[in-house]
């Protein structure tokens, strides 16, 4: 289980690695939002998203036999740079894989970051976890989970030390908190850390339509799949369903979740270009798209939101810009 | 005259007002420009530039007879909406002259916050100075300019304080440091406050082809000034020649110019996309296309860019990733 003392020893061990990312905002989102939005850039971390700090924080846990093996990781893309650059600021051998549809770009990356990437056919049914852990048998290599691992966990739970800080900082010490949400890690990661350090902040996970197994498990109060497992814009945060240790977190910490269309995502996208000056990548807009499109469903005077990831492909970023800017 | 301590006075009086904005890097840039390349990201500043900084330093030292009268600037964009942000945050009335072909967006962006923007037309001849100084007179109005202005040169300065520290916690103590360079203000403030916090960091301005009148200035050693006034799509920068006050700054200080070609500064705009998740506008993108593609005029392990501003129109951002990205 993660609580909030592996969050802090994390933290120790991202200490001048990871990057402190700023809290962004701009009166114009304000305006559109009817409350002031602060958004916490995290497609500014290395490898351009907050994946990073799990990875860095789960693979400087490990033990020196460990290392000495490698690691291995299943990921659409962001989680899979993270894990790829914490190795090899670690020296250690890391092997991932990742689905053949994913954004050409996080492959490349990944692959540039000195890792070994195996692809699997997520359309023909390829099953990841049965190559993956054929793959981490016979190499005695670690499995570093994207979201369901302690270790991750507190590596993402870092970005709510500095919320906690920054809201501060800003003046805010009672809002909702938005956070992109696929499998859980970063969300449960942010509301552990924000529970010790900054109670009146509440966390919100935000999905995209037809992925919103958390909001639809917060709901029902059981995990909730969804039906599909690929076919979004938003291929940061598509996960088949919460975490088993992510899940009980996110029903004890978090308020109701947000759910927010493509075409939101594509606009919070335009709107971040414009009155930002970040890149993201649609489901690393989610949390952004709620604040900006969702504000009934929030309270207060203001909203922090998320920005998770910047790995999107140019035509996709052209394409938003197209429609939204 | 602006000196350190004015820089250290602008500090006090930005403080808790402006960013501090990150120093940025990625290793795929660090191999492309075979250095450590570091991004200062002040497109992340208020307002999309570090203009920011300069026009909260003017107005805040204004007396209250002039506060109470109001301002006037002259921008083609970043400095007017620097200028107008500043300006509406202590309550001053501001006037903006700005070139009736500048962006689109820098135009409707100075409006929203707030000036009364006044448009003249710089192809047709129309003399801005003589405008502006009538508008001045008229209403008694305190001219704030763009950079021969000691106050803005101190606001600007800021930056150079950040810098020196950032640089130190990379571990960085000697170093070029590449500065988008228009009229030299920004430049110069650099150069005063790296003088007094980091002598082994040196100031070399960057320039857009055909706008190269601070390179030439330094090399012949007297004023020098551009056949052409508009015309580039790195408009942020064009100016001139070198300012009364900042020229013998930058003679002082900073090392040769660098000059790049406007394709050099999409393919940076386009590599900032990729590989920063920061959004630049090709005049801000000057320095680091030096860094990157002009390595062979740099000395040094690592260098420094700075990343000045991000206010871009859609199509020329589309048009960057469409060549580079």
């Amino acid at each position: 289980m993660s609580d909030f003392a592996m969050i802090q020893a994390a933290a120790k061990r991202l200490k001048g690695y990871s990057r402190r990312t700023p809290l962004l905002s701009s009166p114009f989102l304000d305006e559109i939002a009817g409350r002031r939005v602060l958004v916490k850039a995290e497609c500014l971390q290395h490898t351009g998203s907050f994946k990073f700090r799990g990875g860095w924080s789960a693979i400087s846990a490990l033990t020196e036999t460990q290392r000495a093996r490698g690691v291995i990781a299943f990921s659409s893309g962001n989680h899979a740079q993270g894990v790829a650059a914490a190795a090899k600021a670690h020296g250690v051998a890391a092997v991932i894989l990742m689905p053949a549809d994913a954004p050409r770009l996080k492959i490349d990356n990944t692959r540039a970051l000195g890792a070994e990437v195996v692809l699997y056919d997520r359309a023909a049914g390829e099953d990841r976890d049965a190559i993956g852990h054929q793959l981490a048998e016979a190499r005695g290599l670690t499995l570093i989970k994207p979201y369901d691992e302690p270790q991750v966990i507190a590596g993402q739970g870092t970005t709510g030390l500095e919320i906690a800080e920054q809201a501060a900082a800003a003046d805010v010490d009672a809002a909702d908190v938005l956070v992109c949400c696929g499998g859980g890690g970063l969300t449960s990661g942010i509301a552990l850390a924000l529970e010790a350090k900054a109670p009146g902040l509440r966390v919100r996970p935000v999905e995209p339509e037809r992925f919103d197994d958390v909001t639809r498990s917060l709901a029902s109060g059981k995990i909730e799949r969804n039906r599909e497992i690929s076919g979004s814009i938003c291929d940061a945060v598509l996960t088949p369903s919460p975490g088993e240790i992510t899940f009980p977190v996110l029903q004890r910490l978090c308020g109701p979740g947000v759910v927010v269309t493509e075409d939101e995502a594509l606009h919070a996208v335009a709107l971040a270009f414009v009155r930002l000056k970040i890149v993201l990548e649609p489901g690393g807009a989610v949390a952004l798209a709620a604040a900006l499109f969702h504000g009934d469903q929030i309270k207060g005077d203001a909203v922090i939101a998320l920005a998770t990831g910047g790995n999107v492909d140019a035509a996709l970023f052209q394409r938003a810009l197209s429609l939204y800017a």
